[in-house]
């Protein structure tokens, strides 16, 4: 049985992720596809209880390496019990954020140094990697128009903004870096337009 | 200030690691040192809750690395949050199991390659490590009948034999390997002997 394909929707808030990952997985589907459709941080019983310990604010501040340790915890529980079993039986899995997320979020968001993760990635999953990574890439500002639906941001916010901004630079170089497997869609487009770029790159493969 | 000293307690099980570790507290309690006692996994309230999901039996079988992974998270909150600032303030700070329980139980017990752990532990700690180890080290037989009572030992109870006997090896390999902060203390004697021994080590740090 040939092996299936892994694919990975990147991009920060408010590019259109939720929707277009549906969109992925039906457009597979038409073309008679087996398709499972999961997300990080989660996928499996374990590292869904590890996403809440990620999610939960906890007085005491969670460190950075922590962080990253659980990430990495729930990651390979994901990889290991669902991805790979998933792939082996010629199913293509549809990933709503991978080990690209970490990079961007808990390297240029968190900063903690990329060789750092780079290590820890090696560490846990060897050379595992999608298949095709499609990248939802759109300026901050439209982004979060998108979020905030024309407020006016207060300081806190514009602080975010930032934030946001390290986040889309990282995904850029990260994707200038890998090519081969990257494929960035300019998600400041309309939906169409959008869906009709991610068709493209599903022939593609 | 000068910085206190970092003191763990090993041993697999039935060794007579609580009672001690109790009394290792208050023998510097005694001398006027400030003292912490705290045990892995666990220390501090995020630390406990990975504990926890370490803890479960989860339908889903926890693969070996990601208890490793959950360990060196716990791990690093518990030194960054509880030991080192406990350190910092003069305190002594006193723990049931650290480090030498991962390659002792997950190395030997769980067949990871020691040096995959060695790998994590310089990720997560650099080159923290305690001042003082004390090993409680008996013969597995020994230990066991002390859980046991001189219960007969089943079938899963010998393999359990052979697995306690893996972990003790380990133990007294990395005892071997880190002469300059282990103290091995034949636990197979009798609680006031042990105790003697254990002063004695106390007095020399």
């Amino acid at each position: 049985m040939t092996r299936g394909k892994f694919i990975t929707l990147e991009g920060s808030e408010g590019v259109g992720k939720s929707s277009n990952i549906q969109f992925i997985a039906n457009t597979l589907k038409a073309l008679g596809i087996a398709v499972v459709t999961t997300r990080e941080p989660g996928g499996t019983p374990i590292a869904e209880e590890i996403r809440q310990i990620l999610l939960t604010e906890y007085e005491e501040p969670t460190l950075p390496e922590t962080e990253l340790l659980l990430l990495y915890a729930g990651r390979k529980q994901h990889v290991e019990h669902l991805i790979k079993p998933a792939l082996a039986l010629g199913k293509w899995v549809v990933c709503d954020r991978f080990f690209d997320a970490t990079f961007a979020y808990q390297g240029a968001g968190r900063n903690i140094a990329i060789e750092k993760i780079e290590q820890l990635n090696q560490w846990a999953l060897g050379e595992f990697s999608p298949d095709l990574t499609i990248l939802l890439d759109a300026p901050v500002d439209i982004a979060f128009e998108r979020i905030k639906h024309e407020r006016k941001l207060d300081r806190f916010e514009k602080e975010k903004k930032e934030f946001f901004e390290k986040i889309r630079m990282q995904y850029l170089r990260i994707a200038q870096k890998n090519p081969h497997r990257y494929h960035v869609v300019d998600a400041a487009k309309t939906l169409v337009e959008v869906q009709t770029e991610i068709k493209k790159c599903l022939d593609n493969i």
